[in-house]
């Protein structure tokens, strides 16, 4: 769209491509952790260049056409999500040091205070709208607004927190293969798991490895970097199952975006303030939340053509939805809506676990 | 239940245990190929063994309770599912062999002719009641009955043939990612897929490898023994999409349950017979159709206690729902509200496609 | 060589390929398992058709060159290598069965007796001729003769015992990683091993899987169905090593061939006989012993042109050497230059231990 | 050894460890793509940490025992086996990426220029001495001195050429299995070698990755980064063989050590200079010539105790001895008697061929 532009290094299409396949050939997977990276000078320069030719289209003001406003649009919500990224990302590598170092080791904790004992909220058997209305941004997958019917349930008012999972491991629900699906518990076999991904046990007592450093784990704060198999068998030894996405989203609908977010700088799970409130707490920040719904397109969906439809629709299998956002999460990004997903074995984001259960 | 029972050997429970993880140890599924299996007399002994029992059991008639009945009764319906995977199993098997053993060389092939066109049946708008209604046996994944929400769409009359989806390949089905689901690409790749699971290629010509051996390719007959995978593919490939189950349901409510079924002994897909008619033909026999729909639990879905929970809850993660039935499944197998599930990735069931769209 | 001849089955030639590739294509082995096996019949009827072949080709008696008879030979030779492998792969395959099933549940116990401490022979400095001289049949992998300098050592008058084993085991064995080569190291932690392959403990008593079925431990008898690795961390926590193939050969030259061979029908390896005897025993039956020797080309080695250099040539890398023959290698198969060869991890061979030490 | 001394940092004992059983835990190998390293200031404190205390230790002239100077002298002769495997590591991770990026771009290209036909040097039979004699810092893996047999044979003057084996390519050597061992055939299937590991086609012309980055190949030059695999295919090709490490020892014996080594700065094969010249050349430098020797231990072999008998005794097994040394080599670490090993499907050393053959 900028005339004449060259782009910064023609190789660079192969290098980061990490699955696009319209756009061409991308680099082997397993071999990314042979990949010398760029140095950073090179890529501040390539930064430069981006920010240069993005200037200059946006200078222009007009381009005759919505389509480049709509890429540019879908571009920085598509970065949004790398920033996140980068969170988990440079966590999930730090936390595989010997060294454990840490993002900041400056980081406030968050405050700790007892959120007090679960409250479940009640709600009616009765038909919802359920996706993206109103104005402002929103990806595909979050269309066609439909409608749903839901039965008599109830939500938690708040995440799991350490301290209740921790009654799970002590009553052996890593070891009891009836409180797991059985794909979950072959993966929990193969890869041996004991407790949630950054948990270590130091001379008795648990610490949290956190973009912080190591940390002693707050146990009033919600439980975080679960997989969806380790929240679902969570869900059934505690009498209660994941909320179906439907559920969340029509619980959400109203609720302000806020909480613990990637803004306001914690970048850990923090436990709940409102002690008092009434309704849901915690249902933005802290900690995503898996529901019990597979990741699909909703009725009447449709992907866009190219590149563009690649973004939501090709992954529309083998994982599951989460819905809120964490504290990595940056606050623009969010909303009641919003889909978020991943493999149900998949561990390294900020995922926790709201109960819900049927009222008959 | 049966006073002084002793089990035929008692080795067998680990042998013969593949999943239920409440009834013990399992021996590992890698090692499964290295299995020597009983002698058939032993086999024989062991049927003898077990029908003494039960007949002993069935004679008492009154156990005082509902338990006995209930579990005999799942048994019976549990010993179908087997009886169907013989008949898919033993295709496997034979299919890897290069001597092509015909499991019966004597079946007679399914009587061909054109189907015509496919046909484009229209549905409304509008809420449907899902799920086993009424009297007679149902697994428990098919309850409870609820309503949902459909919107405008189109179904097609018959599944796609051997012809149609030969048109697929020839256009470069098989080599266009832009038409695949990620992990279905990847899947393709990995095990370099180019045509359904038993199409085998000789001098220019399209065979097939049936119970009966190889066979040439009937163009006119449904195809079959694909993945979920190819199944989207060709869909998107088309222009349409896979059916949701509800979809599916509800069109076949009211429909008889009939066709090509493993009564027929047949064995095999054959092409539609009924030219002619205004509705949907062969949704049940022939293949299982996949749906776009991922397995999971039905709002309001209770699992059983103990090992009978195990039977379906446990699976409801990873895989996609089919519906119909197949040319190997016995007719009192199914119904309208029968859900069949398998991977993504399975393709040795006699599973295939059928059509559907949106109306806007 | 026979005019006429057919081929039973053309598949055949494919489906039977094990690793020739100069014959053409080969099954997958991973898919091994899925093989459907041709009928008892039909095995028999494909014996029946080469036997007539074989049986005009002999009785014409002169073929108008030496190949012929050298092809049989060699394949008389191979087969005896089969009829050895069928004990092994049989006791291999029965020994993953929960049954544990015998294939000769009458097979005589081979007499248990307390064959004393080991003696230490010892052998002087010196130049040895090695390999197959005189007259008969060998391996082209016996050739050529040639000299080979000796260091002063000693060799181990019998084989290593399973009471030896055991406190090999019982000090820590499989757990010193200090005792093992590194890739030994890595090799028994990947696959845990902490026993010979077919121990079994059952109420703190050893027992070990035979031909016959499950027996107890026989203390007295060699350690048998251990990898190069266990050999090998065994020779080296007993303050020994394992001996040269040089050093073994020159010991056995001159020694008769005979002790507990296949011929015998023991099929199992039975404790020393011959106390009192000064030289060495048990050289040949009993268990084949690992030498601390690659199996590499012998100075000069030539390998046959054709699919009859495949024979041993082409498997001269990543092997070890052993020498002698077990109870079920037919007598008329071993000979003192016989070299036989494993990969190191391989332990399914009736493969034990016979210790050796410098002399300085 | 120094009084006072504290590890700079205790958990790099277990970051660093790449395979010493004995020093403790190790950091998983298929993980350490995910390893964040330590900030360069970070490690040039432990650098300047260590050498302070190694001054220390040298200052005091003397331990009261031979101990500590024999780990020093160890420890430098290990540390320039490090610094060769920096650049081998450097080029293999460089080599990797789609940048391409060069070590130094500025580094001369060895000259080129024809070398002639090969010479073959015939050797008579007779018995050598094998092994470090003399003064001067050796391996244990060099020692005992000890005799050996050898029969008449010849051994190339040169290394094969870049020229030569493409004519092995050309002819069919990546397709053609007899030419293969066993093991190298399947490993050459498995990951696709159809040419050495570091040659790239473009534009229908071969480039060579080198520290330079990409440079047009050098028909002249010694064949570079190759399995021992391919070596003895080009080998068997060429009908000839590797040559014994005892034949290559033998023949190296007196010459001077020097050539094209890391000293010389190129970093890169070049071609022979020394046309005219009647003995072998380039023994040393350039490439590491693979031997047909598995690497194992010499008759009468000791290994040191504790950690330091981990250093060589460990790996004899499954490893091929290479004889000479490379272009990245340090000059005062060879010698005639050094023993390199790798795995026969190692590449990213700097490894070619060498021609023998019998004369008979």
């Amino acid at each position: 769209l900028v005339p004449g532009y060259r782009v910064f290094d023609p190789s660079f299409e192969y290098l980061f491509n990490s699955y696009y396949n319209a756009v061409g050939r991308q680099f082997p997977r397993p071999q990314r952790g042979l990949l010398a990276r760029p140095t950073l000078a090179t890529v501040l320069d390539y930064r430069g260049h981006v920010d240069t030719a993005m200037e200059r289209l946006l200078a222009e003001g007009d381009t005759g056409s919505n389509t480049a406003w709509q890429i540019v649009e879908l571009g920085l919500h598509h970065e949004q999500q790398h920033q996140e990224l980068l969170y988990t990302d440079i966590k999930h590598i730090f936390a595989a040091s010997p060294l454990a170092p840490a993002y900041d080791a400056g980081l406030p904790a968050p405050p700790s205070r007892d959120p007090g004992p679960l409250r479940w909220i009640e709600r009616p058997q009765g038909r919802v709208m359920i996706g993206h209305a109103g104005g402002g941004f929103a990806f595909d997958n979050e269309l066609p607004v439909h409608g749903v019917e839901l039965l008599p349930h109830a939500i938690a008012s708040r995440p799991v927190t350490n301290a209740e999972y921790q009654a799970f491991i002590e009553d052996g629900g890593y070891r009891r293969a009836e409180l797991w699906l059985s794909d979950g518990w072959a993966e929990s076999r193969r890869q041996d798991w004991s407790a949630p991904l950054y948990w270590r046990r130091q001379d008795g007592e648990w610490w949290e490895f956190t973009l912080a450093g190591l940390r002693p784990l707050d146990s009033n704060a919600p439980v975080c970097h679960l997989s969806f198999y380790e929240a679902d068998a969570y869900a059934r030894w505690a009498g209660a199952r994941l909320p179906r996405e439907e559920e969340w989203e029509a619980l959400a609908q109203g609720a302000p975006v806020g909480g613990n977010l990637a803004d306001g700088g914690l970048l850990q799970p923090g436990a709940a303030a409102e002690a008092g409130v009434e309704g849901a707490v915690q249902l933005f920040g802290d900690v995503w939340e898996w529901t019990a719904s597979a990741y699909g397109p909703y009725p009447g969906y449709r992907a866009a053509p190219g590149a563009f439809g690649e973004y939501n629709g090709k992954f529309m299998c083998n994982q599951l939805v989460l819905r809120g956002g964490s504290c990595v999460t940056p606050a623009g990004h969010v909303r009641a809506s919003y889909r978020n997903f991943f493999y149900p074995r998949d561990r390294w984001q900020f995922s926790g676990i709201r109960l819900a259960r049927d009222l008959s």
